[in-house]
């Protein structure tokens, strides 16, 4: 949580943070400044001492918002430090840049640099600022294991709520979806029908489904997976917009919208067989809810996560699936993790990567549970994903509820 | 142009460009791939030679839609290097880079980096992989300046049909809202009302800004600003979701949607006096359009864009307002920039910057032209922008057409 992140620092022997870019669509600038139309701004935060927010003169309302001590980047014009570069950008920003953290007392010590900005600039930037503080290191911290991911993998009460938010707009679109399928007319090859005539296609739902999120104040930022028959078969395809939707074929509809603006994310997912499914395909889904059954209700505060992996991996072994426990990178079978954390970004802590990661269920992480099987050879894929949070009084509790049904009626079909 | 790229490299010296991270929201990287959704990729150019699209085995039907060489990640696992890192997860992924960059003969040179990334985790990667191929020299470019933005700031044929497909969508979704305005009913104090008798916000009218946009593939990514009032006055100013919507002020209304997936840009803003305007209002938004007619009259393939911004300052200064030529930093008057260059971001080359930039209006250039006038303490602000395409041969084409009216007629109100 926000709190930890002075600790944090102290533990890792950080004497600054500094977090670059915009704030919105930023994960970690928007973690510590908790949004606003504020674009490439600097945020310094000094161990146990409160961060300051340097901005555009223009963004000086935005900022304001933010409720942080904020400075002017007119404070430290950048035509001075033009001048004094001879016209190079890169080291222009570098003064000014030195000339914040000398403002601030930090000629040494080791300052951590975050944020989602474009690298080649700020890389740029960097390597000149380096030259020019030969006392300060800079670090760069690997995605997970940085400062601002490990504070952010605990939610707060505050976070859970806006998460749980954005599950309630899911799950109320994913109804949506559902009604609108089953309503179509079928065509005499299965096909459905959109009100006009023609085939409905996955482009068409998915136009629906933006709608029907940004009606709600979300926003597919990241796109969605709705594919079906082969396309379902590969977890990341994310659909042919052409492929027109038919009866019996397993569709996977995995949806991770996040609130307008860069915010917090819900991650959910669904596996459906329209009208009928066939009987290898009911088998398939059998065993993927049966072993998102048993992950759940074993689920624990303190937990090793990815425990749960090797136990999922175990379960469809024994079922003759391949998975990553003997299978470096199988293409089919269980081919990925049983869950990740998610917040402001789609992925983060904790991991449940058998090679990569030891994490924990430590108190307050959001994370999802998504077994899945994928043949593409057969048409078809499968996969179940909720997402829970595991509140510090150990309670675990499911964020968004949904049925979990594969065979979905059709109402005017056969009929 | 893309084109252009190899030209670029061989007057900057380079030997290779390498393109880091997700393939949409990511506009080096969407510019070079050509969109869909692969995510951490890393994309490897040499000079004069096809680029390679390194990608997650997971997502292979994906990069495969790029039409460009792919190649897994699992031809080099990570985890092999992870075991030869001792578990840092930084020097691992040098490993690994540094293994990719050796096959394809890559041990000496000058490599430009470039990609929207998290920085702090590729800060780290590239400072270990320097250490380990001490012959290359890896380059970050200033935004403005990089390869990648000078081959972007020319767009040809199909990207302007996109830009101006965007723009069609915007100036629809600008007519739905005039309509929508000027169809609310009036309450005495001249707050619009909402069919269901409360006021009608800022708010209200944002969410349907998205929901119009998403119904035709766009998204505002970046947000909208439709701001009122003392709002309208501070050019970057969002706008308060909660404010009314009420008769003669100023309304500032800044659209600028992308397409989905992290696409091509639009730009426009018009401002509007809801009923009727004070003679005050009409008279400043008059010389804003009259200054905005004079810029596009003169607008010239390879003139200097900042003398545009020179004229546009002389022409307010000489009306008594403040400008960037004889004030730093205004914070009221003309306080911008007279346009700038657009595409995959919001904001590219050509910059019209009077302290910063001789950029010219090259063969292919889109820009934005946009004069506007700033008074927040007397509660308003006026803008008018549209987008201009400078085509190779010189003819300048607005990108979208639509009025000028700053006075909307209410078609409910004193009736």
């Amino acid at each position: 949580m926000k709190s930890d992140v002075d600790a944090l620092m102290k533990d890792r022997n950080m004497d600054a943070i500094l977090v670059l870019g915009d704030v919105e669509h930023n994960p970690p600038m928007y973690y510590l400044v908790g949004g606003g139309h504020v674009r490439g701004a600097l945020l310094l935060k000094k161990r146990d001492e409160a961060p300051v927010l340097f901005h555009n003169d223009m963004e000086r309302d935005e900022a304001a918002k933010s409720g942080l001590k904020t400075v002017s980047y007119s404070k430290f014009p950048i035509t001075d430090f033009i001048r004094q570069a001879g016209g190079n950008m890169l080291v222009a920003h570098a003064l000014r840049r030195q000339k914040i953290l000398l403002a601030y007392g930090l000629s040494a010590g080791r300052i951590g640099v975050y944020g989602r900005v474009n690298f080649s600039e700020e890389f740029g930037v960097m390597l000149e600022l380096a030259k020019r503080l030969p006392e300060v290191e800079f670090i760069g911290e690997y995605g997970n294991d940085s400062i601002v991911q490990y504070a952010r993998e605990t939610k707060n009460d505050v976070e859970v709520a806006r998460i749980r938010q954005m599950g309630a707009v899911t799950t109320t679109v994913v109804g949506m979806v559902k009604d609108y399928l089953t309503s179509c007319k079928v065509r005499e090859d299965e096909v459905l029908l959109k009100e006009d005539g023609y085939p409905l296609t996955i482009g068409d739902v998915k136009g629906k489904i933006s709608l029907w999120l940004a009606e709600r104040g979300a926003a597919d930022v990241e796109g969605t997976i709705f594919a079906i028959g082969r396309d379902a078969g590969v977890p990341h395809s994310v659909g042919t917009p052409e492929d027109p939707i038919t009866l019996g074929k397993t569709i996977v509809f995995d949806i991770f919208p996040a609130e307008k603006g860069g915010g917090y994310f819900y991650d959910f997912t669904r596996t459906w067989s329209l009208g009928y499914a066939t009987p290898e395909a009911q088998a398939y889904y059998d065993q993927v809810k049966e072993i998102y059954n048993k992950v759940v209700e074993n689920l624990d505060l303190n937990a090793v996560f990815k425990d749960y992996q090797r136990m999922t991996c175990e379960y469809f072994e024994a079922k003759g699936h391949k998975s990553q426990l003997n299978t470096p990178a199988p293409v089919e079978g269980y081919v990925h993790s049983i869950g990740h954390g998610f917040g402001l970004d789609i992925h983060e802590r904790p991991s449940s990567k058998l090679q990569e990661s030891d994490d924990i269920l430590r108190p307050g992480v959001v994370i999802t549970i998504e077994p899945g099987l994928y043949y593409p050879n057969e048409g078809m894929g499968f996969r179940i994903e909720d997402s829970y949070w595991v509140s510090p009084d150990g309670t675990i509790e499911l964020l968004a509820e949904y049925p979990y049904d594969f065979v979905l009626e059709m109402k005017k079909w056969g009929k």
